[in-house]
C-alpha cells in the first residue's frame, strides 16, 4: 500500500550553464520531468540562458520555478557568503523577478521557487536565513523542500504552499537530513531505482547507517529532485520516471 | 503662448551606488521629482539599494521607472559592448524584470523604461540595437527618450507609448542631438534656469553653436530629464522644479 | 619614557574606489603617510585605479603593500565567504602578483601585504585562512598586524617580517583585541590625539572598558593604522602625523 | 625546401575554466605541446585554476605565456567593449602580473604574451588598441601573433620581441588574415594534417578561395596555435605534433 496519496512529479535544475560554459543535458532531461528550477544569474545561469530554458520548458509543457543563489559564479553557489536578513530578501527578490520576466514574455506561470546550493542548505540550519530568503517569495507561489526542517515550518509560518521533496540521487542520514558529498558518487542503474523505488513506493528511506527512516510527507504534494550534474544524470531521471510512472498509473490511473 | 500642451514632468536617474559605494543625492532629489529612472544592478544598483529606493520613491508617491544599462559597473555602463540582439533583449528584461519585482512587492506599478548610458546612446545610432533593447519592454509601458530619433520610431512601430524628453542640464547640438561631455561641466544657476524656461515656455533650445532649435514634441507627454551626477543637481533640480511648476500652474491650474 | 624602541610610521588603505565610484580622499592623505596598502581588484580597486594609484604614490616616495581582499566588490570585502585554503592562496596570490605588475612597472618593490576587511578578521580567528592567505606572500614581503595574535604567530612560523600595527582611529578591548564597529563613529579631535599619543609614547592603550592594556608590540618596526573611510580622516591622520612627527624626532632625531 | 629555418614550437591556450565550470581537455593537451598560452581570470580562468594550470605545465616542462583578455567572463572575452588605451594597458598588465606571480612562486618564467579573443582580434585593426595592449608587456619577454600584421608591427616599435604564428585549426583568407567562424567547424583528419603539413613544409597555405598564400614569417620563431575548444581537439593536435615533430627532426635533428 503506498504511503503517498498524490501524483508524484520530478524536478531538476535547469539553465546552469553561463556564458559559453555549458552544465547538464538540459536537452535530453527536458522531455523527461515535470518541474524545472531554471537558475536566475547569480550562481549560474544569464539572460539568454534563462530566455532559452524557459522556450524550451513552455515547448514541452514544464512548470518552471525560479531557482535563485548566492551571487557567486566563481563558485556556483556552493561557498558560503554571510550576507544581512535584508540583504537575502533583496537578492532573491531581484533574482525571482528577473526570471518572472522571461515567463511574463511567454504568458507562464512562476510555478514555485527553490533556492539553490549552500543558500539552500543555510536555510535547514538558519530559521533567520530561511526566513528571509522566503520573505521574498511571491504570495500564492510554493516552496519546494525537504519536509519536517525549517524549510517547512517557515512555509507554514510564512502562509506559503509547500511541496516536499525525495531525493533521486542524494542519499540520507539516519535523522532524515541529506548526505551531501563534495564530489558526487556514480550511482549503479539497480541502486538508485531502489533508492527512489522505496521513497515513493512506502514514503520511507534506507540510510546510509542502514537505518529504515520514515519520510514526513504529510499531505504535501511531492515532487522528487534530481540533479543534472549528477553523474549518469539522463541514466537516472529515466529511472525515476518509469518508476514514478509505474506509481502514478497504478494508484490514480 | 507655450508650444507645449501638457503638464510637464520631471525624471531623475536614481539609486546608481553600488554596495557600500554612493552616487548622486537620492534623498534630496527624490522630494523634487515626479519620476525616478531606478538602475537595475547591471551598470549601478545592486537588490539592496533597488529595494532602499522604491521604498524612498513610495514614501514620496513618485513613479518609478526601470533604468536597465550594459552589464558593466566597473565602466558605469559607459563603456560600448557588442552585444547581438537576443543578448540585448534579454539583459534588457531580466534587469526589467528585476526591478519589477520589487515594485510588485510595495504594490506599485512599472511607470516606464529609460535605458541608461552608452545602450541608450547606442539606440540612437542603431536601429538594431533600439528595437532588440525595447523588444523587451512589457506591453503599456511607455518609454522615455528625445523626439525626432530612433528612439521614438522605434517605439512607434513597436506600439510603445512615448514620453519626450526635454534636459535640464545637457546642451544640444544644432541638430536636436544632445551635446555629451566625457566629464560634465558645472551650470551657472541663471544659465540653467534659461535653458529650462526655454525649452519649456517655448518648446525650442538655443544650440550651441547659437541657432535656435525647434524641439519636434509632438503631442507627447514631456518629462524634464536631469542628472544626479551633474556638478550642482540638486540646485539644477530645484529650478528645474521651479520653472516647471510656474508652466503648469500658468497652463493647466 | 618612550616603550617604543623605533622610528614609528603610518599606513593608510588607499585606491579603494572602483570604476566612476569614489572612495576616500587619496590625494589628501598621500602626503600625510608613509606606508599605503593598495586594494587589488577584488574587493575595491581596478587596474587603472591600482595604476593611478601607484604613480600617485611613487610621486610622493610613499612605499606600498598590496592590499588584498575576499572578491565581492558589491560587499566591499566585508561578507565572510567560506573558501577552501587552496582557494585563499590563489586569490591573495593573484592579488599581490596583479598590484605588483604595477610597481615592477615604476621600478618599485612591493613592501609589505596587509589584507583587507573580513578576511583580515577571518585571520585572527581561523589559523588555517591565516596559513592560507600568508602562504601566498613572496619570501622577505613583511606583513602587517595587530602583535600577539595569530597573525604574528604564523608570521613567524612562515618565515614571514611582522610590522606590528597600532590602530589611530580604532579602539581596543581589554583583551587587546579590537573594537569593530558595523558603522564607524566620529572622533573628537582631542579624543583622537589622547589615544594616539598613549600609544605612541608609552606603549598602552585605554580599552573601551576603562583598563590600561600593554600592547605586546616587542621588537617589531611599528606602523600605526588610520582608515581613509573614517570620518574626518583627514583630521585624524593629520593629528597622527604630528604626534608620530614629534615622538619620532623626539626619540631619533 | 623548407622556407621555414627554425625549430616549429605548438601553442594551446589552456586554463580556460572558471569555477566548477570546464573549457577544454587540458590534461590531454598538455603533454602535447610547448607553449601554453594560461587565461588570466579577465575572461576565463580564475586564480585556483591558474595554480593548478601552471603546475601542470611546470610537471611537463611547458613554457608558460599569459593570455590576457577583455574583462567578460560571460562573453568569454569575445564581445567587444571600448576601453581607453588607459583602461587596455592597466588591465594588460594586470592579468599578466597576475599570472607571474603562479610562475614565481613556481620558479618559473614568463614566456610570452598572447592576447586573447576579440582583444586579439582588435588589434589587427587598430594600432592604438594595440600599442595599449603590448605597452603593458615586460620588457625581454616577446608577444605571440600573426606575422605581416599591426601585432608585428607594434611588437618591433615597442622592442619586443615576436614570434610568428601558424593556425593549426584556423582557415586563412586569400590575403593571408585568418577566418574567423562564429561557430567552430569539425575538420577532416586529412584535411587538417594537408593545412598544418603546408604550412609547416613551405610557410605557404592554400586560401578558402583557393589561392596559394605566402606566409610572411621572416626571421621569426614560429609557433603553430591550435584552440583547445575546436571540435577534436587532441585529434588536431596529435596530427600536428606528429608533423612538427617529423619537420623538425628532417631539418634540425
Amino acid at each position: 500500500m503506498a504511503a503517498i496519496k498524490m501524483h508524484i512529479k520530478i524536478n531538476v535544475d535547469l539553465g546552469e550553464g553561463y556564458g559559453n560554459f555549458k552544465c547538464g543535458p538540459d536537452e535530453e532531461l527536458i522531455p523527461l520531468i515535470d518541474h524545472a528550477n531554471v537558475a536566475c544569474g547569480f550562481h549560474a545561469g544569464d539572460p539568454l540562458i534563462m530566455h532559452q530554458t524557459v522556450l524550451a520548458c513552455k515547448a514541452h509543457s514544464i512548470a518552471v520555478g525560479a531557482h535563485p543563489g548566492l551571487p557567486d559564479i566563481q563558485g556556483f553557489g556552493r561557498r558560503e557568503i554571510k550576507m544581512s536578513p535584508e540583504e537575502l530578501t533583496a537578492m532573491t527578490r531581484y533574482q525571482i523577478g528577473a526570471l518572472k520576466a522571461f515567463l511574463d514574455a511567454e504568458g507562464m506561470q512562476l510555478h514555485h521557487v527553490k533556492p539553490h546550493g549552500v543558500l539552500y542548505g543555510m536555510m535547514y540550519r538558519d530559521r533567520e536565513v530561511c526566513r528571509a530568503v522566503y520573505a521574498a517569495v511571491p504570495k500564492g507561489v510554493p516552496v519546494f523542500g525537504l519536509a519536517g526542517t525549517l524549510h517547512e515550518e517557515v512555509a507554514r509560518e510564512l502562509g506559503l504552499g509547500f511541496v516536499a521533496e525525495l531525493y533521486g540521487d542524494v542519499k540520507y542520514n539516519a535523522d532524515g537530513t541529506l548526505v551531501i558529498d563534495r564530489k558526487k558518487k556514480p550511482w549503479a542503474p539497480e541502486e538508485s531505482r531502489k533508492h527512489i523505488k522505496a521513497q515513493v513506493e512506502t514514503g520511507t528511506v534506507t540510510a546510509v547507517s542502514g537505518e529504515k527512516v520514515d519520510l514526513p510527507l504529510g499531505e504535501h504534494e511531492i515532487s522528487l529532485c534530481c540533479h543534472s550534474d549528477s553523474p549518469g544524470c539522463v541514466e537516472i531521471v529515466k529511472t525515476a520516471r518509469a518508476v514514478i510512472d509505474e506509481f502514478n498509473a497504478k494508484n490514480f490511473g
